[in-house]
């Protein structure tokens, strides 16, 4: 019976060829037990509810695609006649420019922000509560079949570490008084590790934020030298150039970072010395997820959220170390810059994380180990034909946890619901993965791997409350990209307070400020003063500040604070509106399914009627002191649970 | 053994004497069964959390006091010498008014908002988070000791209302198909019930919102009317009256919509036809509550939100039925209104529902009864006295449900949550209500009730997700309470953007505006042109907006939407923070107290042991077919939640 569960799972799960049907769950947990048979139905639900986002994602997509000609704010940027001549980007070296070359950003970012994103966020704030709702019920469902619904986890012995530092703590107390009373390490014994554990935590998200800020500054620097180059070749190129080779830096520190965090995560909570191996493994993974989604979304969150806010305006710029200036966004707002780096870094943490790091480096290993071992046993080659099943599977990589696979599909989740108002690709790009990310866990489990030891789980644990908590905090990240990212309030407010004929055109003009060029700071002001055959003494730059003429120049204009004031409460009834939704999705939705709450109920008042009719037709001849004992004893309290039918035992 | 339990409770609990004792649970557990007895633990888990509440609330509040001298703004307001001239309250018969006649205001204000508020309000969210925990808590801990933990909810048999319609159903589709299937109840019949319900809903807020709006219009054109008497008493005296009037209008309005809503609530939960009494109960109370929520907060929210937020501004008020104009707050925010109409409202329904209500009517009710009787009976006067137990307990009110009791205390823990902002003392006056109320309610059961008929519960059921929710609203209530309807943000922000030094000094001037008296509208400008013996051109008025001889007069300012984008900053802040910090001492404190779970698992332990022990020693001398029967019966499933300690049964 052993050899065909295996042979089915290889032939009918774990190959790509039957990657459009459903998982075999019932022969996973046969052949791996529960916990692993529901990670991977988890797995399967996660990647079944990517199907409909991804379909509304790329609607929305779609519907920006083909809007994107009666979009009038890009159209008034792409008209050549309006000729807009815009404060130069860098000091000194760069010249003015026309609003016109950010035609294309401005074009493709219409593409991701439509008023259709607002409604998607919406959705996909929903998608998350029903996901959440269905994977209840499905484990429940699972739980049902797979006869765990009274399974409870066993009690924890306390791990060997825990045991020796109880022992210790003894040993020194025993000097003193010599009760020999049960000891156990309190938050006083444990202070130092907790502080540790506080300061490296920050310690580590600190270093993150500093290479962030290096990247940041790693662009700046790169552009002003490119930027001084004499190659006009070079010089169109360097925006793309930076930007493509930044967000490749980022990638690889997360790459890297994610392994180092890993080794830290594990080193912390090892000084902790947690009680249980479970709380070990809640602790672990805890500490593991928050600096892997510090790291994996701190750039993102600069650009979303920083980028070209601190720039300060023209004859007033923030410098970084008094010679770089903070850099801004493209015109078109940074959505544009923040889809570019969420593709490269999901995108490449997907491939190069599934594909090198999953299946390279397995191999790599095993190829290592299995080289080591002909080596270190030159004479048994002659055996090497001969060896038992249980020898060539010592070849294999030994099995490591579900952790890895979890933490993975966690952070996923957070790329497709965090910043999915500004990338509504990234359900179809999760999707895209999964589909092959199933089939290739399926392959590393079946043929990879060590047969892992059968392990009893009646649910995904720690891993629900974080999805709980990513979904959480997706609401209110998505309510600031819709409002702070994003123009579309600064679009509606404009339509609805300033346009004078309610509709859009103006508003490029808008929002774009002015400043008379002879107000730059000294030696800041570009060489050439020429653009386009004019001397320039106006030019214009994207913020809300009074012109030059005014009483107050260059102060924070009235529109400013309307559209602040706009924003902001856009964030507290999105915020409200969303998370009043799911709380009515979670609330209608029962947790246990009906038919399974109804079977269970059913089983119950059977199990009932027999013990009842047993109860009758027994006589009583034996046992009648430990009866007697038993009724009376505080043990026949938990019986109560089935109706102690069992009181006469 | 019956009759010293009644005596004890008589005796120990119900009566005022021994209100600083703990209820003795156990007792009225034991005669009342747990349902009642889960009723009291919880009131009195309540009662006890309201005394650190109303500590820090009488903190804040005695802080207000001492601090009152000390406030700028308020001196600035009661200093003679300022002379600011503010425009008239109503049109044509009210005249300018010197802003020092609003100093009782602006101090008493203070009382109640000053800085420690913020606090407060955020002391107040994680008061109720964590009187959610520990009540969680102690229902574990009664669970336990009432022996309740395996209890579950019998199987509900449908009502007779539900069966009936079922059978009418069968039988209109017996004409048709003649198989004898279970019917039941689709959405699809019950559909014009879900309707009816639903615009009976709307309509019945649509009545709250229209009495609101009733009393609205007597208080202005009340005022108006008396604004016009030629005796300058009672003019100096209209604010009052027609405050404390309308706060008492709206009271009995209160009381009287209470009532109706109730029977409303009752008639439409009929209608629905549920299908089981839990079911029917948890409908009534959820439809009961919206209403009498919706009635008891809708004034409140009226002046906290919206009052003095129409008015328009002087020149351009806004007028109801062209000739009302909408009431403005008091100079030194509509807070010391919400004060007093919070108070009001919570003093007079406490005070009159529970006297009145509570005891009064039943009474009164007794009373009738027994006359009745009497008469009805004339011959029997001779047998009173030797009238039989059940016979007198008789005259005694029938017990109608726990509904009413919860209601009003969720009610009350709504006014101690919900503004707790802007009245720091409502925790002391709930904690003052409920000392006499645990009593009361005792006493009420024990003596004036007929003894209800004992019924297990293991929760408190809708009620606590009730709580949760009234928690969670109350959250964002407070934000709006302390950033709109307190002056703590204009001050930050003026403190911090405007001020020439820093200080507060100036903050009155800055918050109001310039109107020039020839821009009143026609026959609206004040009889008399005069203050003081100057002829007026320019009062001042509340609101952000620009002075007369900028070049958009009238206009909303920058100051205003500065002060606006704060506020909506503070309000995401606050939220967000305060939910954050909420979520925490959810997660941190455990549902079960360690010593119950611990407790628990030993039990089950030691309980395995034993069954372990006998099923050694047992020989299967019985049953021996039954038992391979069990085993493999799908009964068996439920009883591995005790490690299948009864499978050779």
């Amino acid at each position: 019976m052993f050899l065909p569960v295996f042979q089915l799972l290889y032939e009918e799960w774990a190959s790509y060829s039957v990657f459009y049907k459903y998982q075999p769950i019932g022969l996973i947990r046969k052949y791996f037990g529960e916990k692993i048979g529901l990670y991977f139905a988890w797995l399967g639900v996660y990647t079944q509810m990517l199907i409909p986002a991804s379909l509304v994602g790329v609607i929305v997509f779609l519907y920006g695609c083909v809007t994107v000609d009666d979009d009038i704010p890009s159209m008034e940027i792409c008209d050549q006649r309006k000729n807009i001549t815009m404060c130069p980007l860098c000091d000194r070296v760069c010249s003015y420019w026309n609003l016109s070359v950010a035609c294309g950003t401005a074009r493709a970012s219409h593409l991701f922000d439509n008023p259709t994103t607002v409604f998607f966020s919406i959705f996909m704030a929903l998608w998350a509560a029903f996901f959440m709702e269905h994977w209840k019920r499905r484990q429940m469902r699972l739980n049902y079949e797979w006869d765990l619904t009274g399974f409870e986890d066993e009690e924890d012995h306390p791990r060997a570490e825990y045991e020796f530092r109880v022992m210790q703590k003894t040993l020194k107390k025993d000097h003193k008084s010599q009760k020999p009373e049960k000891e156990k390490l309190t938050c006083r014994d444990r202070f130092p590790a907790y502080m540790t554990n506080l300061i490296m935590m920050l310690l580590m998200i600190g270093v993150t934020f500093a290479i962030v800020f290096g990247v940041i500054l790693y662009r700046i620097s790169t552009k002003a030298a490119l930027a001084m180059s004499s190659n006009p070749m070079t010089r169109s190129n360097v925006r793309l150039t930076v930007k493509t080779t930044a967000a490749i830096i980022n990638l690889v520190v997360i790459l890297i970072l994610d392994e180092v965090y890993g080794a830290v995560a594990r080193w912390l909570t090892v000084l902790e010395v947690p009680k249980t191996d479970k709380s070990f493994e809640e602790r672990l993974i805890f500490k593991t997820f928050i600096l892997k989604f510090v790291n994996a979304f701190t750039p993102i969150i600069y650009i979303a959220f920083f980028r070209g806010r601190l720039g300060g305006r023209p004859g007033s710029y923030l410098y970084v170390f008094e010679s770089y200036r903070m850099e801004e966004c493209a015109h078109g707002g940074c959505l544009m810059e923040l889809c570019i780096q969420l593709s490269i870094t999901m995108l490449g943490k997907q491939l190069i994380q599934n594909n090198l790091f999953e299946i390279g480096i397995p191999k790599l290993k095993k190829l290592i180990r299995y080289i080591k071992s002909k080596r270190g046993s030159y004479q048994e080659q002659e055996n090497e034909k001969k060896l038992q099943r249980y020898e060539t599977d010592y070849f294999l990589e030994p099995f490591v946890g579900l952790t890895p696979e979890y933490m993975e599909m966690i952070i996923q989740f957070g790329f497709v619901t965090l910043f999915v108002a500004s990338f509504p690709l990234a359900p179809l790009f999760a999707l895209l993965n999964n589909i092959i990310e199933i089939r290739l866990d399926a392959k590393k489990f079946v043929a990879e791997l060590r047969r892992p030891d059968a392990a009893r789980g009646k649910d995904i644990g720690i891993w629900y409350n974080i999805l709980r908590g990513v979904a959480k905090v997706a609401v209110i990240v998505n309510a600031f990209v819709i409002s702070f990212t994003s123009d579309f309030i600064p679009r509606l407010v404009y339509q609805y307070m300033y346009s004078p004929d309610g509709s859009m055109h103006g508003f490029v003009n808008h929002t774009l400020s002015y400043f008379n060029v002879s107000h730059f700071q000294n030696g800041t002001a570009p060489l050439e003063p020429f653009h386009l055959g004019f001397r320039v003494d106006i030019c214009r730059y994207k913020d809300y500040r009074e012109p030059p003429w005014s009483q107050t120049p260059y102060e924070i204009s009235k529109e400013f604070w309307s559209v602040l004031a706009a924003r902001l409460a856009f964030v507290i009834v999105f915020q409200n509106v969303v998370m009043l939704m799911s709380d009515v999705v979670d609330w209608i939705i029962p947790d246990i399914p009906k038919d399974i709450s109804l079977q269970i109920h059913k089983e119950k008042i059977l199990m009932m009627d027999l013990f009842m009719k047993e109860e009758k037709g027994k006589t009583r001849t034996e046992d009648s002191v430990t009866s007697k004992e038993t009724r009376h004893s505080p043990l026949m309290r938990s019986r109560s649970i089935s109706h102690t039918p069992c009181k006469n035992y």
